[in-house]
């Protein structure tokens, strides 16, 4: 029955279950010790230690202080995610801009670069993030840190099946190889050869929030962000949900009015028609965007009864009183039917960082296996 | 590193894989042989046997003949579903009638009685269900079959986390815990302990095509139910999604119109406004309200990118135009936006049956692990 795939799969669940244990808001505080380690994971103590060790070993954990500890009785060492030693690299090629970020295993954001983008062009626009990353990069070094993973948002559909970058229309983008070709650009500039995801901007953001911020395996969380293009980024069950061709979430393009307004698209009435960032700069109150998005909110209540809904993207900062209006539209619908309260709405804990800083965050939800 | 409970884990992942190989369409028509069921697995031969053997004896496999694989030079006895042994039951309570059907593992309908439904409390409802289950139990005792458990579909949101079914708005039942009820009531027929699952009927109808009729595990599945009320089954990685209260999929309820016509539930504008079964009714031509099921498609669509959709209830059975109609409005918005075609939109494999046969089918998928 036991093979050394099992084992394999075994041990990769288990160290998965461990970092997954130390990066609740609870564990960040105060850390946790093995044998509360053991209890949480329903794993036993040696085993356990025998991950601890290599976790340490590797840059993932520090024994923390043993003083506050000892002064309840309990002499235990807590352990904690090592915040000084392994660094992660998110990127967001945004329409008009680039932003890239250095953060720690736990989302804190140790340095950032914003250029606009100079050349909409994939080849141009990789070397353009490549070369900003190594400059991240070299800021990572300065402070001793090792780079373990980098993590691209992009502003399109990446279908992670074929691992191609199928459509992002606002850049002119279609069917681009885009995985090599961004490797390629950062091992040009001397970058060490880590491992490198790409995914939509809408999920990354999602990842913001899902993976540094909230961080509740037992929840489900849709992140809508609210820009020239609106879009939703989905985790469910723990896992971003992207659909079959990496399409899901593209609720800019749901119909919100039949025959509305020309949509960019070439649909009529879609929700980026009454709330897409072209369309509030032309508004007298573009507050009153916000009516809609407060519908596309309610329907996305309705659909997935989702633990939590986040906002975000440049609109959202750019209006915050379009939030208010969602929000207070969406209590509106949840007060009508007399159910369920409607689920609180909060705005981006990353601000217009969501998307790099959830990109980053991508590195860490790809590689952890994490089964309920 | 090992202990009993992983074995017992991993045990339960390989059985479940064998048995999900083997109810694939193409080894439902051929078999599959040990040889074939180790390659497609990644187990060793030796595993397979040992949990071959298992499945034999308990019911769920059977030998196949060995003449056709014989004729091809390589005699090797092809494994089946075993069809004869073990039965599953499925029950739906719909608003006005109780459906009850005796079932296969690979889903054939062995046996079906219908009533209306006599009284809508629950107690009432579980007794009279109860009765009708214990007479289907009976049919199936008389082929020879043993009862493996019993699955029922409600009108309402089912919160599995708390086993208690939260609100059926058109039985008038609010908090009810519904699952020691209707055991209670199956104990007193004198019917087997068997497993009983409930779980909403659009999610039971979801399952009636995900697990008996669609069958591919990489793949996501909607199934939209047009009767009184409208609701959303959703499949997703190989697991049905509920949402955090048990009220994912409640479609009906998304809103298509702001400050549209009165809705049940207390909203205005709601779908069901547009294409529930009560409106439709009153229609000229029903066959329009398929304008608004193609809206709700086409948004389901943006929204989970799925590789199915499927519609059915008892609206779809009734005004076939209408699913034409919704059809081609979906089709029309695919072709507007240019990007990939739409997905193909089928009715029901199982019809009018969908809710209580995907309710049998909900016991084999709570039953069983399966991680991609």
């Amino acid at each position: 029955m036991k093979n050394t795939g099992d084992q394999q799969l075994v041990k990769r669940i288990n160290r998965s279950l461990i970092l997954r244990l130390l990066r609740k808001p609870a564990a960040l505080q105060t850390g946790l010790s093995r044998a509360q380690l053991a209890k949480a994971s329903g794993l036993t103590k040696s085993t356990v230690s025998l991950l601890v060790l290599d976790l340490l070993q590797e840059g993932w954990l520090m024994e923390g202080d043993l003083s506050n500890e000892a002064s309840r009785g309990r002499p235990s060492t807590p352990l904690r995610m090592d915040t000084t030693r392994k660094a992660l690299i998110g990127v967001e090629v945004a329409v008009d801009s680039v932003r890239v970020v250095g953060v720690s295993l736990i989302g804190s954001v140790l340095c950032t670069r914003n250029e606009p983008l100079t050349n909409a062009s994939p080849s141009d626009a990789c070397k353009q993030v490549a070369k900003m990353t190594a400059g991240v990069h070299k800021d990572l070094l300065k402070r001793g840190m090792q780079l373990h993973g980098v993590g691209v948002g992009v502003p399109g559909a990446f279908d992670t099946a074929t691992g191609r970058l199928s459509f992002a229309p606002n850049l002119g983008w279609r069917d681009i190889d885009f995985v090599p070709l961004i490797t390629k650009a950062f091992a040009r500039t001397g970058m060490p050869a880590v491992p490198v995801f790409v995914q939509n901007e809408a999920d990354t953001s999602a990842l913001s929030e899902y993976e540094f911020a909230n961080n509740n395996a037992n929840d489900s969380l849709i992140f809508v962000t609210c820009g020239v293009g609106v879009g939703a980024g989905i985790v469910l069950n723990d896992r971003l949900f992207t659909g079959v061709q990496g399409m899901a979430g593209e609720i800019g393009h749901s119909i919100l009015q039949i025959g509305g307004a020309q949509c960019s698209c070439g649909r009529r009435g879609c929700a980026e028609t009454f709330f897409g960032e072209r369309v509030l700069s032309k508004m007298d109150d573009p507050s009153m965007g916000g009516k809609y998005l407060g519908l596309v909110l309610h329907n996305l209540w309705t659909t997935f009864n989702p633990g939590t809904l986040v906002v975000g993207g440049s609109s959202c900062v750019r209006y915050p009183s379009m939030v208010d209006v969602a929000s207070k539209a969406l209590a509106a619908y949840a007060n009508s039917a007399g159910i369920t309260p409607a689920p609180k709405v909060r705005t981006a804990s990353y601000g217009i960082l969501a998307a790099a800083v959830g990109a980053a965050a991508l590195v860490l939800h790809q590689e952890q296996l994490f089964f309920k």
